[in-house]
């Protein structure tokens, strides 16, 4: 079986988990489709998702998803059709799209990435080109990359009202760039454009935390139409508004929280009786790309801290300090190919799934966190995701049951983003 | 490779559309989902394609398409995903789906058809039952197929406004009953619920004349955009009302213009030095399943027809006699599986391509119908179809570029059934 080997008993919670979803899956994808109703999806996004065997969550929402050069080539004409679905009712009549990647231009392995959703849009029926924010972008400049495909980047043209190319003007730009740096002047007031996703969308300006507010919400909403402890699918949380690692104080905050949430998940961990070690992930609330993440097993691991720890925590992607901190209740990953820990990661467009692949990563524990910056990992695609469930085969020993599982999962952490997107719009109208 | 040999040059007409096709392939899709703001799709339908190599023209569009077991479990998430996008369109709250299935309960073959299209729709969120309007049926009949898959059909339960089952009451009822043999009073005036196709698409009101007709104009609208000329994409046609075949009689009509249409595929035959002998198909306008159809290779075939062969043709599915033919250009298929003679089929759901198969015929010619009953035939899955286009490759080298534009002109033919369903509803509104 190509399932990852479950080190977990098969009756554990997740396993039950799994039948339930698979016994309700006409109310469960009822259930999204009157959500769906109501809430917008985000354009694109991409979940990582933990199974401890007795507890499956969401640990992180992308909504500026790189990595789809790891879907396989099977998978993409689900992409395709979704971004037709997406297209056509944001921009019906568009012909072109502007998509802002991220200013690494050096990693081979992202500007795949790019070129992947260039074929997906393409084939959705739109002329796909992509705009640079980098300052080093001052003509058009094509790279070439180790499978001999080439990309070109090219300097972005804003006039006062619209964003655009030379001789390119776009009905909709899609972002494949979290502006953890701030919000690019560039981009603010375009009017006439559609803008996906949203400014309040980047890293600059979304918060964990409020994610994590809005998912524990849906997992409630969704435990009740299951039946089940919304606990087994919701990390739990606290946050500290200001926390300046670098200079070792103002944490009493820290420590208290990380106190309070391993006594809360000791608490879950006797009710179920797992016979695990409880611990929390400390991580900035504003962070990407895994950076600044920490593990912490015990209270007195934060006073162990050393400075050069704390000095590395303090600093996010393009140098962003941290200062706000989100505490969240650990989640193992308990799924494992071969020797090597996995966790799966999903991904959606539109309001669908369409793929999702193994993190695999061999030198990593089953707490710690397995998308770190500079380390390799091995994508995985979905073993037979390109089957429906399966009714019948025992939980935990079918791929296609086990994906739809995780596709659920990513799926709710979605709508938990679009909860999110819609209560932090600066531009939503407010009736009381 | 995977493509079936083609007979034909590379260099031939149907590969440089296949080339064109693949070029143009953002303006095409943008086309579709202009045409399909306008425009809505028929629920599902497949589509049989014929491909002579210098042509390429469905032949028959099917509204109740069976044969959904024939598509590989690969290709069945499209359908789910298609399906979502067609339910939450149509009734988005709706719990239940009705599916009435033909009547011909002892074909385990067609049984799966329904079986699979149950699979795709439960996973699409309803839950499915089957209604069955056969006579035989009084009560829940449960029958075992070969695989040891088993199901279930129950008596319809017809209210004054309303159709369902015993304690299942659908919002949307589903035909996969053709009507062949008439409306049943039983589906009329279900003013509170959808009813998919809408009664009008049944054949005992639909003719083929119209399709093709509304498929002339798609296909020349579709040929401006492409600049290519429309033929090679349309089959000509003509039609007679009233032909009684049985008594030899009214053949004047039939004789004229079996001749017409030869004379006009003689002359684009020679317009295009294509060195084959044309022929023309005569089928009932209103005809199914691939009963009472003929090749017609000269106008003087239709002298020598015995008796024996016009009572066969006379005749129709459900014993409808053969009064109004349609008179249609003949298009060769020279795709060929090992030696025998192939075509496409194309599926779709909503407006999407979900999949396709080819139907192989090891005793048929190249000009003859495929689709025979009683006769077996092959199905074999579309091979990559699970995969985007690959730009770059020679035309008719690559399955995923062939079944892109075998999908394209299934669309096309869709579309066709789109205009011709809102020019024959006996609902529209007419403003003059």
């Amino acid at each position: 079986s190509m399932v990852p080997h479950l080190i977990t008993a098969l009756n554990g919670p997740t396993n039950e988990l799994e039948q339930r979803i698979l016994d309700m899956t006409p109310a469960i994808e009822r259930w999204f489709r009157l959500e769906w109703m109501e809430h917008t999806p985000p354009f694109y996004s991409s979940v990582d998702v933990r199974n401890a065997g007795f507890k499956l969550a969401p640990v992180d929402t992308n909504l500026y998803p790189g990595g789809w050069n790891n879907l396989t080539p099977e998978m993409l004409p689900l992409a395709v059709q979704a971004a037709m679905a997406a297209i056509e009712k944001i921009c019906p009549e568009a012909r072109n799209l502007l998509v802002i990647p991220e200013n690494h231009t050096r990693n081979t392995f992202y500007l795949s990435n790019v070129l992947q959703l260039k074929r997906i849009f393409h084939q959705a029926g739109l002329n796909v080109r992509f705009g640079s924010l980098s300052l080093d972008i001052t003509e058009p400049t094509t790279l070439t990359l180790p499978t001999g495909e080439q990309i070109t980047l090219e300097p972005l043209v804003r006039t006062d009202r619209r964003l655009g190319l030379k001789n390119f003007d776009p009905c909709t730009i899609l972002l494949n760039n979290d502006l953890s740096a701030g919000t690019p002047g560039m981009l603010e007031d375009l009017n006439e454009q559609y803008l996906l996703p949203p400014l309040h969308a980047g890293w600059s300006v979304r918060r964990k935390s409020h994610h994590f507010q809005a998912y524990e919400e849906v997992s409630k909403r969704f435990g009740k139409l299951l039946g089940v402890d919304p606990w087994l699918i919701n990390p739990m949380f606290a946050k500290c508004g200001e926390v300046n690692l670098a200079e070792g104080a103002d944490m009493d905050c820290l420590t208290s929280n990380v106190d309070a949430l391993l006594t809360k998940i000791r608490r879950k961990y006797k009710e179920y009786g797992i016979n695990e070690k409880p611990f929390v992930i400390v991580k900035a609330d504003n962070g990407t790309y895994g950076m600044g993440i920490m593990t912490v097993r015990d209270v007195k691991d934060l006073d162990e801290l050393n400075r050069k720890t704390k000095n590395k925590m303090s600093t996010t992607k393009d140098g962003q300090s941290l200062s706000e901190v989100i505490i969240q209740e650990g989640v193992q990953t308990h799924e494992r190919i071969n020797d090597a820990v996995a966790e799966p990661v999903v991904y959606m467009m539109d309001r669908y799934v369409v793929g999702g692949f193994y993190r695999v990563h061999a030198d990593r524990g089953i707490d710690e966190n397995l998308n770190a910056p500079g380390s390799s990992f091995v994508p995985l695609a979905f073993a037979d995701s390109g089957r429906l469930p399966q009714p019948g085969v025992p939980p935990g020993a079918s791929g296609p049951n086990r994906f739809y599982m995780y596709g659920v999962i990513g799926r709710l952490a979605m709508l938990a983003a679009s909860y999110e997107l819609e209560a932090t719009d600066p531009d939503a109208e407010v009736y009381d």
